[in-house]
């Protein structure tokens, strides 16, 4: 393998590292999120998101196995400092009538962060030739696209406009 | 003002304080990320996105001003994690080809930080009715996405692609 593709091939596995890492910590963090809304649309919205993380994880377990590496041994602290900031949040929040405002400020965070991983990822796996990993992240890219543009919607309806007026 | 404007607001003035602090670090660690790239049109990009990020803290400060508040007195940890996280991949991909690379990756992650704070932002001011504000955040997220997409092309650039056959 060429000089250049071996690193580029490092920094690929260390990005899904990172993000397997992330995906393990948004798994742990989501119920908490979750039994705290009160809206039912948006309550729906995370319980959705966690089924679609687990296979999202089952896709980079895939990617894993075909590069011969194994998840684990690192911790995202991106979305650890994302994680502590948001369960500041739920705190600080926590009797407010904005409280599912909080909520989807702190989903949508850990959600860009991971359109900015996985589209990185996405960006190495075409450069190395990998077609078929470039295809199965950028779906997983779509999805979280899909879910933060549904989130955006919600933020405008968990907030009760006739009582801000 | 009801109470649910006044949490609102509350909340609006948490995620301008976040996003304040966020800048305020970007700041700080801009350039020693330009200081590290060798590829001219990354360099340029990020001087460029320093000049950006003053202009940001500006607009955030007329509004804050508008406001009677005052920005700081408070650390934003995402923000935090993320500049930790760029940090260890500079020293992990420092005599790396693929460091330019690695430098766009964090910068991505911090760009998508930034997009997520100010949507919700943007949306809180309009639900709050105020236009001006609203306006104003959404030209600083303009500026984000274009970021963003610039740096996407830039990671196709700086790898050099012949090297990888």
């Amino acid at each position: 393998m060429p000089k250049q593709s071996e690193s580029l091939q490092k920094l690929y596995v260390q990005q899904l590292q990172d993000i397997w890492s992330a995906e393990s910590q948004i798994l742990e963090a989501l119920p908490k999120m979750t039994e705290q809304t009160k809206h039912a649309e948006l309550k729906r919205a995370f319980q959705q998101h966690y089924q679609q993380t687990e296979q999202q994880v089952q896709r980079l377990e895939k990617i894993f196995e075909d590069l011969g590496e194994t998840p684990g041994g690192t911790t995202c602290k991106g979305m650890e400092g994302l994680i502590k900031e948001g369960n500041e949040a739920m705190k600080e929040f926590k009797d407010s009538d904005v409280l599912d405002a909080a909520l989807i400020a702190a989903a949508q965070a850990v959600e860009h962060y991971e359109i900015a991983r996985y589209g990185c990822a996405r960006t190495y796996a075409h450069l190395l030739g990998l077609s078929e990993h470039a295809a199965i992240l950028q779906r997983t890219l779509d999805e979280e696209g899909d879910t933060d543009h549904k989130l955006t919607e919600l933020a405008e309806q968990v907030v009760n406009v006739d009582a801000l007026k």
